[in-house]
């Protein structure tokens, strides 16, 4: 099994913080160089990464998408979350981050969020490094 | 070259499920643990994971999408497929997923969609495991 | 440190192919097959590869998102830059692409494009080979 990150979110549409987690997971391997990938197995769920300074961004982004896929009726998919889907595939649910010196390289103001579109919920975020 | 999967789409805009392809280019690989890079060569097509159960899913997505990004006139670009490549790029064309044991790691109700965006066409999706 | 390119931007909206500078850092590498890992360090500025024979295919894009999220007021973050991050989680910060023969793996028409949302400014993207 891959090392999985627990997230708890805590609303519908929410953006929480996991870089010190995933971090902790890059240490743990003792890998000083490399790739590391982050998945989200979740279909109602995405990841991305922005600002973390100012949590006014992640609200912004929310609400744009919010705003772009609505979560009114009028789709398909009958289960209330069409919407949810469709946000997850705009943000995507892979990401790659260089590795260096044991060191997620990430640039000053950036943090890695997961994004939930159908919460709030228990989930999982796989991590994995590769030198 | 790298491996290549073929795939026939359908319909100017379309979602096919690929997921037992990659699967078996994996395994035919032999390799237990590492990153598969799923990749689209082309630029009116896009690759995203997202729910295999429901095709309302995808019709959804696509709905959504043809929605944001009207295939009308008013673009810039005159070969009638502007909206194609916009798409694409809201999709992406590149992909990482973790394999364990040899298998795809993927969440309860994922699969690997190709995204067709100018079709009906004959397309390829490279796929490559690093481990 | 990772290698990193310099890009320089010249509009608030830019799009810039940095596809031969990539390749020049892969053949630097002496790497001849592999998964070569393109990241943005910038939080309003993103990376998606396009066509790029006619540079109106990158006009539409840029309109688009601009039509889609437009950077006029009614943001909750108030640098003026709210749009420029939410485009940039639309288009995402990393990207994967094959390496075979020590030859990024493009399609005929794809090239690696930096998204500039809040220039003009100087930037950076990452670029590291896993073999």
């Amino acid at each position: 099994m891959p090392i999985a990150l627990s997230v708890k979110t805590t609303h519908r549409i929410d953006m929480i913080d996991i870089t010190s987690s995933v971090q902790k997971e890059v240490s743990n391997t003792g890998i000083q160089d490399g790739i590391c990938a982050v998945y989200v197995p979740h279909t109602t769920a995405g990841i991305t990464i922005n600002e973390g300074a100012d949590p006014d961004v992640c609200e912004d982004i929310m609400a744009k998408l919010s705003e772009l896929v609505p979560s009114r009726r009028g789709y398909r998919h009958t289960e209330g979350n069409a919407d949810s889907h469709i946000k997850a595939s705009l943000m995507g649910n892979s990401l790659s981050v260089l590795v260096e010196n044991g060191r997620l390289v990430l640039g000053t103001w950036q943090k890695i969020f997961f994004c939930e579109f159908d919460g709030p919920r228990s989930r999982k975020v796989y991590v994995k490094v590769i030198c």
